[in-house]
């Protein structure tokens, strides 16, 4: 990859590609979960951690190979089976992995998952005899008639709780990197008399992440897929191929995304709500038929009630704007309550932060904000009141009242021209 | 669709289906138009209404298939031809549409069109007969040999005036789902001794649209088409797959459009004039060898003389601004008129609206305004006159006057630095 | 191109397809240059002179082919080989120019560049004897056998010093266009007993620009070499396709660019940085672990420093910003410094230009600028310096104190109820 960072940490769909693999791991309910990781790799813990709060973790602090490190983790709890899935196979589903726990039973004491490679080069491939798995050969070490087998393999194993220990002492690393290869779990079960099997899925799905090329694509496939499935949930992507979605995005009946548009996770938009071109949400709650941008930057803790009309070159933060509000042009709105129905200005800053911590502002319902005002927090503008345009705000405003704090206009006639003359005369 | 809203009322191009349909039918200079729309569909009409002002608008308050709804418009008009079109197939053209209408004379009855489908699964086709049109089978009730058949059926279909009443009289709903279908006017009239016909056209003028898939594919089958036509008149987009265009967009000679650049309808682009990325215009005219953005908004009412820069988080709207005037940053311009060569400071807004109604700003020309004014409309300053940087401009200034209105400056020193160390304090 | 600009002065990657061209030459490090360009170009001739400041330029003021043109140049300079290029065939590498310049020696008058052509269809075909290159033979005048020939002309060409002058004045103009042309050139030398060789290279290094379309192709074919290679240098580019980059881009390692980022020329980009989506850079240097975006725009003569943070809305142009401070939220940052650590909050504006002239603002380290405040400069803010929010700051500021300038805050209880129940009223 390129990177001093942790290759299962770089991330697809907004989330690291441990974190998906994890998260499918959860989602399949095994009864534990182990996490290995590589040596110095604590930032790898903490986000298996994340995803796998139960999970624990060992370290394999040498790296001799995929057997070795199963062999890092605890194996001794009498599970029927223990499927290895891997930090880099990010789209594996929950469904596989537990067809693959499932196949092991009886006298099946491996099971491996293969995928049809469009192009093979560089797979290993499934040996099979009497249409049972006996071997998975790597590429160059497969004889020609091998190499056209076009079953290759995934990497994700499971094996048979009881047989496991046995299998993988007999690994050996007797092999030019003088590493333990997982791999060679299947030529030894068969040697043993134990049945192997081979499961198949896509392409697609055992996908894995080399390099920052393949980091891009597998952005794109999953994009694809999150974009269709939006349209076919009735969302009208005008562009879908312009549109980032995040796995959990969720939309109502009935809306309207233009292009360009970025969504990061966990963003819910509700029915009817339109959001145009060039908007990017963030941890945001989008109320029924609100309208967002374009330009709009929606950050997390946003939740915007019905109606609510979010403009151009507005940010929002940790602000709860409730229904029928607007605030439609270059504002700042950051730990802000807006009530039912205000209107806040072109301009408008909520001054949240004085440089020690933050403060909240509160603005009434029906309050109207006028343009290019400073809201200094922690203030609270009362229902209903009215601030004058360029003001700023340091005190409470009560309802119904009035509020300008600006300076007063003066006016030197003919100035203008005066500077313009003076300033053309020092060019002669 | 998967929406509430009527299925004719979703736009591509940013014109509804119906709208793209009926500009068609208006093209095509018919001697009227009828539009029959389904029950409860009000809104579906006064879109029609928008499109073709004339049309006669009828309701099919029962959806017993396409035949019961040409039977719904008054056909009594003693016309050449009836021409029937569908507000589901936006891409038809006028051309197509006239030539249906100048297919059926003498003792041709019925003008089918269809298409080479790529894929035929699912369509009906056009059975002949020694060169004859004579049936459309529907794809269910085809033969293996008549499934071979590519020729498709559009759906759009021309009836001759004095056949039309006899042959859609006879039409039976005596079918599973108990519709009448227009499809079925071709083996009618030809069990008449009348003559079919069968016009051809391509798939994609004849795509129809019953998902949001679709619908974002006709989007981009769209958008290809408006960007080649742009660049084949010279227009010069950079990256043409990153521009959104409305069909009504208007470019001049050596016009510069950057990625990232939506135009929405009603907007027209000079000589000369550079579009910057991560633009949005809509409604507004761009006047020679201006600049405009990046992130710039232009909005419905924008005017934009010669040589006017607008720049980066600006947004026009009802706006004249003249030639060589600039506003170049952060700026809110509503309801106003900017005068030539006029200088609008970063981070200026008229305050155009009161939370009442909305007022206007006259700058003159030569006007210098300083960053950081509110201009509060209705306000006229005049040419030639200089604000000072974060005024608060209420009352009009006269020509080359200075303005001034903003708070005079106050230090206290040693404060920010006692302030620190009291926080730091609260903090042990 | 439909254009009254010249060809070749259009752009690919920011870059006019001439200076491309010359880019190539320059780095094939030739002994001499020569320009020819056509009449009443002198802009070309400009252009030119920035890629290849020691070429001599010459006219051709009558546009009459391409062997005419290069005999406009000074060719009497006992060169071993004159190769010709061509503005508008931008993408020919250094490599292939000076393996064009090799291939001229011993018996080798003529060397001529081809491609394979997926479409040979308009292009002359070299034409082989017993392996030797005889004739270049255009589409219109080859037959049947020849043009199943798919070698075709690329147009680069290089002449023997020695024998240049000699094959040129045989090149006639007794055909349909009556112009000279280049290609005759091997025709011509082999009549003469000297030997001509086809040198290969791909279609696309070759790719000539004809059209808008052809050079938004070119511009496509650009951006994904320079993707590509960002990618293989270890950025990540989480889609690739929305990222636009120029040629001279530098990029540390673990650096992140998120969707829809637009690299105008002269942009670094150091070490873990993350550059946020619809953010637009020009002329920038961005330092270690900076943070830039959503929505910010770089100009020329930024410079940030380690660990800078620039936000939503922001702009920054000629603007030193060292280590660790930030400006997160509608800003315009201009002529300026911004001291370490230093915070500048939402909506400041540095006011620059006064109408007349550009002047510099000065922010200490650790300063704090309080949101929607006007440094008007020019203007210095002194280390940890503190300014209320909503300032106009007009003065210098000493160390550690407390600025503020803005309106003192007045409130009318009631107003705004009296002032809507008057427009209620009004309305009756």
């Amino acid at each position: 990859m390129r990177s001093a960072f942790p290759k299962v940490l770089h991330r697809v769909g907004g989330r690291s590609l441990v974190g998906h693999a994890l998260s499918a791991v959860k989602a399949a309910k095994f009864d534990a979960v182990s996490v290995v990781i590589g040596p110095n790799h604590e930032n790898v813990g903490e986000e298996a951690k994340r995803f796998a709060p139960d999970a624990k973790t060992f370290v394999q602090r040498d790296r001799k190979g995929t057997a070795h490190a199963v062999m890092q983790a605890d194996l001794t709890g009498n599970y029927d089976a223990i499927v290895v899935a891997f930090g880099d196979t990010p789209f594996v589903s929950a469904e596989t992995l537990a067809r693959m726990g499932d196949a092991v039973k009886g006298n099946v004491a491996v099971a491996a998952l293969g995928f049809r490679a469009a192009d093979p080069t560089g797979y290993g491939r499934f040996i099979t005899r009497d249409g049972k798995l006996v071997a998975i050969r790597e590429h160059k070490d497969a004889s020609e008639s091998e190499r056209n087998i076009t079953l290759c393999n995934a990497g994700i194993m499971a094996l048979a709780g009881k047989h496991a220990a046995a299998i993988l002492k007999k690994i050996s690393n007797n092999n030019a990197n003088g590493e333990f290869y997982l791999t060679d779990a299947v030529e030894i079960a068969a040697g043993m008399g134990l049945d192997c099997v081979a499961l198949e899925t896509s392409e697609d799905e055992v996908r894995g992440i080399n390099t920052k090329a393949q980091l891009a694509e597998a952005e794109a496939v999953l994009q694809a897929k999150l974009r269709q499935r939006a349209m076919e949930q009735g969302v009208t992507l005008i562009a879908p191929e312009t549109v980032f979605l995040s796995e959990d995005t969720k939309f109502g009946s009935d809306v309207v995304v233009e292009p360009y548009v970025v969504f990061a996770a966990g963003v819910v938009v509700e029915d009817g709500a339109v959001i145009h071109s060039f908007s990017h949400l963030d941890g945001a709650h989008v109320g029924k038929q609100a309208s967002i941008g374009p330009y709009a930057r929606l950050r997390p803790g946003t939740k915007l009630g019905a109606k609510v009309r979010i403009g151009n070159f507005v940010e929002t933060k940790a602000a709860n704007i409730e229904d029928g509000a607007k605030a439609n042009h270059l504002s700042y709105i950051g730990d802000a309550r807006v009530g039912e129905n205000a209107n806040v200005g072109a301009g408008t800053i909520t001054c949240n932060y004085d440089g020690f911590g933050k403060a909240k502002t509160d603005i009434g319902a029906g309050a109207f904000i006028g343009s290019n005002s400073s809201l200094v927090a922690p203030v609270k503008i009362g229902d209903g009141a009215y601030i004058g345009s360029g003001s700023v705000i340091t005190l409470d405003v009560p309802a119904d009242a009035l509020a300008v704090g600006r300076g007063r206009q003066s006016v030197k006639e003919g100035w203008a021209k005066r500077l313009r003359d003076a300033r053309l005369a020092l060019k002669k």
